[in-house]
């Protein structure tokens, strides 16, 4: 029902717009990333939409539907990228959304619910150090005190007014109308491409918390301090590394993914001939099922007590710097989702996130759900990424049939 | 022999030139560091010495001595600290050796040999990233190629002519006329505190052997990459942490000093969300016994190809950024060191140095060694810093002690 070419040629079009030495990189906030959406504005004006910028700063283009009343099926993802990645990581699902509409337009199919097609304000990390910023905001879900955080000498709400948002509003947001929502996203992981289906369906969307623990030791002198005279906090750090891993590969074993990866790790004084003082380190923990977390958690604030006594050092009680639960996809549009790769005839499995997307803040207040295409050899956030269109193209006739679906009941 | 008061008066007067927010930093080659050699100069004076900057940029106080074709003991240290550290860390050496001079003029001694009390330039690692300037410089082992070597816009050579120094003649030094050398140190570490111990005799200056290894991983989503297909740097490189670890401290257990320590520590991307895809360290390894050190370094080489399969990840081979052998002291001077504790009643022992010393240089080219006085728990390179003015008045006491004694033979 949907036509792959226009899709290749808008993620095409979009991948052009990039910082030229670093591909492929569309920042939420600067101008490239307007360039982007004027690009995406005017395809939804050519598909017959009607756009807009709603209070958060979202892009978005509607077609009303027959029975006014209804309320607003939402499909959609984001045009921002991280640094260096997102060759399809948010766009693919943003042109697959458009694609639906266009679809429909070609068949000259009216929904009965109004439907949107949305491209969500900077769901990557931002330069405000705030995260799926145009979705939270949708939903009254972005924190107030949020707003003035900065970047350089601008904050939140002056980045959200610069793309048309209103942060004035913003905080009244809640979108009752909203019926379904549904995004299409790459996997991100290699799990697709291994088992050689076409579709994830996301039952769950991983809860994400960052655990902040710092090793203090004692810096002494490299040269002149005994072996078995020191404090070494990089060496009990690296004890915590790996045990961290292996808790983790345990819990991974268990029905439900997990995973706790050490990402930052920060040493003190980092000078050649000093035993270290000190490690920070940030731990990024990902668990479908919040119990999973909830252990991990407790196995760590015990286990930290004694590696600290084992080797000599002092590690505080690690602090979880946030905290976010499991988001399971509605079990009505999982359905949906799944009768829509029958009709279409797509191979899927069920499987859950380990990504934050952001249907996990939709979720919070209408039924959603997402699906996943596959993505070459799991890569992402990286310049490597890469989807092949015919998945694409697959997954919006999946979007298309299930738009239908969720219209008829 | 000698004046504690007097050696107390210097040190102190010496610790207010310091950075007033960063004591006891005194860098070599700043303004505050020709303010100490100011004073040092005016007490050198004042003693009798006369004073002069030699090629390498080392400041000397120089007393004729009775028998102009004998030769010349040298005693001294280095006046230079390392940023936040140094109340003690040399100047004790240099005034100390002042004192010698002073205790001689006092008592109406002149020796047969000429005397030169020495401050040298740039123990410590420099802004030029060299160390032992003066050392090296005095003996023709400062190579040419470091004379380049840039700070800012300023190069070594004009570092070195800045305080006085001819970098052109430099390389031409040799100091053929120096029949002993003699240096107080602090030991910056704890076994002398330990075991309540007036003197260490510093039967050897370990060998510093730098090693950098790197370790290569894939740079994945944490969120989605499961735990058992991750080829993650962090890790990998933990476990070589803490294998360094055990295999120095059961080398350490061998007779002769052995530390080996990660002292750098860098990982990339260093992002909380990525599974790092590199690290790279540092390993600063010393050595009492040459073939300590090859021993560790041959079991690294075959360990992290061991251990890059076990993790899947890379491990480049290790490359060793600097090596230095293990310098022993001159053996008769050790036992003129030994008499004169003797003498003055000191309690004495010998050890190994761990840290590298000005001493070392100079060995290569004449009949040195040094002796140690203990510090308050071991600590240097820091505000802690601290030692007892009586253990140093002592030190100085066997210092002179020895002079006589080298005088005589
Ligand atoms: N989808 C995605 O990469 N989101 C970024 C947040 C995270 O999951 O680390
Ligand atoms: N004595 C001393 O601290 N020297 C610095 C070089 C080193 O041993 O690391």
């Amino acid at each position: 029902p949907v036509n792959a070419d226009r899709i290749a040629e808008d993620i095409a079009a979009l991948a052009k717009i990039t910082e030229p030495d670093h591909p492929w990189t569309r920042r939420a906030f600067s101008p490239l990333f307007l360039e982007g959406r004027a690009y995406i504005e005017a395809r939804m004006k050519a598909a017959g939409l009607e756009t807009r910028i709603d209070a958060a700063g979202n892009l978005i283009g509607r077609s009303a539907g027959t029975n006014p009343g209804l309320g607003t099926i939402m499909v959609g993802s984001h045009s921002d990228t991280v640094p260096d990645g997102g060759r399809f990581d948010g766009i693919a699902g943003v042109i697959s959304a458009l694609e639906v509409a266009r679809a429909l337009k070609d068949q000259a199919i009216t929904l009965e619910h109004d439907l949107e097609i949305v491209d969500f304000l900077a769901e990557e990390v931002s330069i405000f150090g705030v995260s799926c910023v145009g979705s939270r905001g949708m939903t009254g879900q972005l924190p107030e005190a949020w707003l003035s955080r900065k970047s350089g000498d601008r904050d939140l709400a002056k980045g959200i007014s610069g793309v048309g948002g209103d942060p004035a509003t913003l905080l009244a947001q809640r979108r009752p109308d909203l019926k379904g929502f549904l995004e299409l996203h790459i996997e991100q992981g290699p799990v697709l491409e291994n088992e050689k289906k076409d579709i994830g369906i996301v039952t769950a969307i991983a809860g994400i918390t960052r655990i902040e623990v710092s090793v203090e030791g004692r810096a002494d002198h490299a040269g002149t301090t005994p072996m078995d005279a020191r404090a070494d906090a990089l060496v009990a750090a690296s004890q915590l590394v790996l045990d961290i891993r292996n808790a983790a590969a345990e819990l991974a074993k268990t029905p439900g993914h997990f995973a706790a990866t050490v990402g930052e790790f920060r040493i003190e004084p980092n000078a050649a001939n000093v035993v270290p003082s000190k490690v920070v380190l940030l731990i990024d923990g990902r668990a479908e099922i919040r119990s999973d977390m909830e252990a991990f958690c407790e196995w760590l604030d015990a286990h930290v007590i004694t590696l600290a006594i084992a080797h000599g050092v002092m590690i505080n009680a690690p602090s979880r710097v946030s905290d976010n639960y499991p988001t399971p996809g509605d079990p009505s549009v999982l359905r949906t989702l799944e009768n829509a790769c029958e009709t279409v005839g797509a191979e899927h499995r069920r499987m859950a996130s380990g990504a934050g997307h952001d249907t996990a803040w939709i979720a919070k207040v209408a039924p959603a759900a997402m699906i996943f295409v596959p993505c070459r050899e799991g890569r992402s956030h990286s310049a490597d990424e890469w989807a092949e269109n015919d998945d694409i193209a697959l997954g919006a006739a999946v979007l298309f049939e299930a738009v239908r679906e969720m219209d008829r009941t």
